[in-house]
């Protein structure tokens, strides 16, 4: 199953956002600037959908003026287009709402439709507990529990036999062995270079967690490590030493 | 000079935000969306400008829908004005820019001009240290340094004289030993109650710092608490238990 299949698209559930009905927030980071929603597509039924908003962090062409280093083709707060309303003014600290062109008003979406009860704990407040797991508790609890009740792979899949995403693919190495794809997460907002979060999928199927590692995965890791590094850089422009490899 | 003089409105710099001139990015905090940025507003001359934007937190009412609770009339993400682009679907996973009406792509501004080196330092990228201060400490260091480089109190004087931001006071008690006036701070969105963020200040002006506090000084601290906490529960319905207070 490593080698692409001569892809097929795969139909995916096609909904306007803008006719999400509300059923109740499930969280708002104040902090972040981010909330998720619970709710449905009513015109297309009574599944459950989870509809995240998330602010786009600064560019730095966001705030470029005529005469800094970024282009000034690149649309940015300092235009005659940008709408100030003063909140005060005290001495030599002012407080004001702004809005910029709207080329700089876009925020990140995510969806996920249909949303298992599953999703919605996810994206709902919970206690988070630290707990140390032996190899003992791992057999006993944690694999029964993995086993189980795992989120489906689906999407997984869809981006190793070439289904989905292919145009978002970083880099692919096939080896059925050693090979993974690298490309961007869900969670990245694609623009900020800044928190640029990539995911390398492996092409081996039977790897559930790091539990699964051994000496015979060296080459794996080896070659993930080595081949990221490179791409990101080459891609990027991010030196190796910047990164953070999980 | 706690009893208001009758108050003449001091004269503010008055500048024209989108004709900012960036000198650096000072810092860029992709968590919270919020950039810090120095310049200058070259029409009135070369004294520096800090300009900080910040992105709003999410209301309720951002978000609501047809059916949900909040009045309809407030702007909402859903309606048809929502521009939607496509980033990937891959399964029951889709990712999007979207871009709402124009009443909620309001910006947090601040803005300090003329601002001082202390200003700048204390917007850019600083080592935080922990330290454990004696009152050897604070007495032979700490208040020297206080007494030879403290930030102009000017805003403070302003705000008791009722020179400025008179119309954002939340509460005030005009006696000179345990008064105070309570209003929004200017780190505050003034928006989401969620973040609420108030200001005491008293009118005793010989209070530098905890220090300086002994028992003398209960029946103001007991009166700030207790006058803050009535005030706030019946301006924001915040109920007393869910604030914090230092």
């Amino acid at each position: 199953m490593s080698e692409p299949v001569n892809s097929t698209e795969v139909k995916s559930p096609s909904y306007d956002l803008s006719k999400f009905q509300l059923k109740r927030i499930l969280t708002n980071n104040s902090v972040r600037k981010s909330i998720s929603l619970l709710g449905t597509f009513p015109d297309l039924g009574t599944d459950d959908a989870i509809v995240v908003f998330e602010k786009n962090a600064y560019r730095e062409s966001d705030v470029a003026t005529a005469s800094s280093e970024e282009s000034p083709k690149k649309p940015s707060y300092f235009t005659a287009d940008l709408k100030v309303d003063t909140e005060f003014i005290n001495n030599i600290y002012g407080s004001f709402q702004v809005v910029p062109t709207r080329n700089l008003c876009s925020v990140k979406s995510t969806v996920i439709y249909p949303a298992t009860e599953k999703h919605i704990e996810k994206y709902s407040v919970s206690q988070k507990y630290l707990i140390r797991e032996t190899p003992d508790l791992y057999q006993r609890i944690t694999l029964p529990y993995l086993t189980s009740s795992q989120f489906s792979l689906e999407w997984v899949y869809n981006i190793l036999e070439h289904k989905q995403e292919t145009e978002r693919i970083v880099y692919e190495d096939k080896d059925p062995k050693t090979g993974f794809i690298l490309l961007p997460d869900l969670k990245w907002d694609g623009r900020n270079v800044e928190t640029l979060y990539l995911l390398g999928i492996v092409h081996k199927r039977d790897i559930k967690s790091l539990r699964d590692l051994n000496g015979s995965h060296l080459d794996l890791l080896r070659n993930v490590r080595q081949a990221s590094k490179d791409a990101i850089s080459k891609l990027y422009g991010i030196n190796p030493n910047q990164l953070r490899i999980t």
